[in-house]
């Protein structure tokens, strides 16, 4: 008997039927021997709706109103599952992120878990019935406001919960298999992911894969929860995300490479010219911070040596393109540059392993296959267990592709590459 | 500057549009110096659709889950008309009824409310901003879980917020310009009442107006808050219901009747000869009442000197006629009486004023126009302040407009009648 936190996306529950296929799934875990805490998202289209009711109003909403506004979706779709849950006979109640303990900081919007006090779940699971949990909201300690917790906040909630009830896994309910070596939209060929590190995806998530928003393994991997990420329509067994292998599972040889992640969303700003003396490219880089703009990857030139000019190269999402070139222009003359170039076609691949950390070939093996493929190298950036390039955008399928054949990722073919094999 | 506390219904907040129009109606009672809170029901047909969404999924839906379901509705209206206050440059913010401190009973699905604690909606106020409650819903006090307060929740919030305040007046917005002398789709001449007493509104409530539901005048008139019903369309002045005028305005001769009420959902069991021995009256009703049905009228006939016998007949909701005469023929042997007749084609008038109690002549009056008009009467009942009478269904049209024009309530002919003229 084990306590399992289920998370179900807005997929999952979009209508009455997928509710009620939902609730079987659930009755079937519990009537297992399982304690059963659910965590669930809005029903499908709920959020967009609510977003759109709201744009009709004012192109502006305060954002504490926009999120009790938004947290009406996971009050309709909990109270339903419930009820969907008790119809099968098994005894079920569903709590708001508020009576579920889910405090946050009262950043409205994107507010992050402070802590979790689950008392009331807790006791329900005591009497043996069924915790429905709303998933992406939480209350401010203080104040008793609506917080709702932005991207990733279904599954970030899940995780917390599991975390705060010492829940043996965390099960993350979606639309597809699992994790899988690349995207099977680009690779036909990708295998899912049997297990991944915390680490390994961390890097998978911060380099593109969407499967799972970075926050929620972040949390995952503070408090040790195993994560099990799985198809809510198959059944099948998905990937594990854990330090260690599943319960009653072998240690296997862990591979070199987990994944090709990939991410066509960024864009690149090269700020041309730049004087080389200490202290500029801070300068520039606070210029971008204080537009509230993320950046990636920085690549910075070697100095011409007759000039004393430099260029420094960086992406950032293509969606504060505007933003950024926008506040760099305004500081040109009082950092003495010559130019900004913006490039928004541009792709970003990523080769994730832990593997790699005791494997040197590793990036020379990468640069080859992207050679071979005639796909030339804009930027790159290494860490322990990942290697990051950029390329034209419309080389990066292309890319994907010849690294994922190139590492023996592809499903049939060649064989798996584990670590120890010296591959 | 007063304290307002306003109420718009869900047909005043249909949709977007209708949400500006009320924020500008609630912006300008703010400008104009007044202390603003308001309390909102779900936008038009919203619990409808929650209400069929989840008879998709089940039939028996739990209540506490139905309760969590429904009051979703609220939070999207109130965020809603937040966010549309602010975009006047008035500050709003919106409460569930939680933070509202609207403590209620746990009797989901209609929960009495036990006391209430604006705290939140206090210092909102006092910060100079609005305060926008959900109507219709609160939270039990021990256990934190969201109830409704069932039919005429909305109101009964308002009112109670305003009395937990002590807010000079608290209006009630709805489709209609406030309370007629007669239903003015039936009596065409029906005259707006420019003021009733917390009594006759109650008689007024529970004898078939169905402009506000009897608990929340009972609320009002504990707590003497000032009501006042009114167009949330033209923003004329309504009725205002209450024991003494509106302030500023001289104490006008209160006129003997205030209005004709009806109400054709009634239908009326007759018990036949029932044995006229003491205790048997009190069984019939007994088992009336363990089949939760609550009866309006009762009339006994005088015995039958030479049989022994009686008839009993009784009025009740329509919708609970199975129910009633099912339980009363299950227990024809054990109480022995002939037969239990069901009609419902009857229709119910009541007379309503306080005025009356001083004016010996109301009841002759009435019988008088009845008989005039050719209508039969059925069944009789009198208070202090009312006099109701049972005819045919068919008839009662006629029988309302006959005694509207008797008691001079006509809006064009004849003056209006108030006490102490004689008449």
């Amino acid at each position: 008997m084990a306590l399992i936190v289920q998370k179900y996306g807005g997929s999952s529950v979009a209508d009455a039927e997928s509710i009620k296929r939902v609730a079987k799934r659930i009755a079937e875990a519990k009537r297992a021997g399982n304690d059963v805490v659910v965590v669930v998202s809005a029903m499908g289209d709920t959020t967009d709706e609510l977003i759109d009711l709201a744009q009709q109003i004012t192109p502006i909403p305060p954002q504490r109103e926009m999120d009790i506004l938004l947290t009406a979706g996971e009050r309709i779709s909990m109270s339903l599952l419930a009820m969907a849950i008790t119809n099968l006979g098994v005894r079920a109640k569903s709590f708001t992120g508020q009576q579920a303990g889910v405090i946050t900081d009262a950043v409205h919007g994107k507010a992050r878990i402070v802590d979790v006090v689950p008392t009331r779940v807790r006791e329900t699971v005591e009497k043996g019935q069924v915790a429905i949990v709303a998933g992406f909201q939480g209350v401010t300690q203080h104040t008793n406001d609506v917080t709702t917790l932005g991207r990733g906040g279904s599954d970030t909630t899940a995780v917390a919960l599991a975390a705060g009830l010492s829940a043996d896994v965390c099960e993350i309910y979606t639309d597809v298999d699992g994790v899988f070596t690349a995207d099977p939209r680009i690779v036909p060929s990708a295998r899912k992911i049997h297990r991944v590190t915390y680490e390994e995806m961390l890097d998978l998530a911060a380099s593109g894969a969407k499967i799972l928003a970075l926050r929620c393994v972040e949390y995952a991997r503070r408090y040790a929860v195993p994560l099990h990420v799985r198809s809510s329509f198959t059944g099948r067994d998905g990937t594990w995300v854990a330090d260690l292998p599943p319960e009653g599972e072998e240690d296997m040889e862990q591979p070199i490479i987990a994944g090709v992640a990939h991410d066509a969303s960024e864009a690149k700003i090269t700020v041309v010219g730049v004087p080389d003396v200490p202290g500029t490219a801070a300068r520039i880089f606070e210029v971008v911070a204080a537009a509230d703009v993320n950046i990636d990857m920085i690549v910075q030139n070697v100095s011409a040596a007759k000039t004393g000019l430099t260029d420094i190269s960086f992406t950032l999402p293509s969606t504060d393109g505007a933003k950024a070139t926008a506040a760099l222009a305004a500081t040109q003359e009082e950092i003495g540059f010559e130019s900004v170039q913006y490039d928004d076609q541009i792709g970003k691949l990523a080769l994730v392993g832990a593997g790699m950390k005791s494997h040197p070939g590793v990036s020379a093996k990468l640069f080859g296959a992207l050679r071979d493929a005639g796909i030339n190298i804009e930027m790159i950036t290494t860490s322990e267990i990942r290697v990051s390039v950029v390329t034209r955008a419309d080389q990066l399928a292309d890319a994907v592709r010849a690294v994922h054949t190139a590492f023996g990722l592809d499903g049939d073919g060649e064989a798996v590459v584990y670590a120890g094999t010296g591959r």
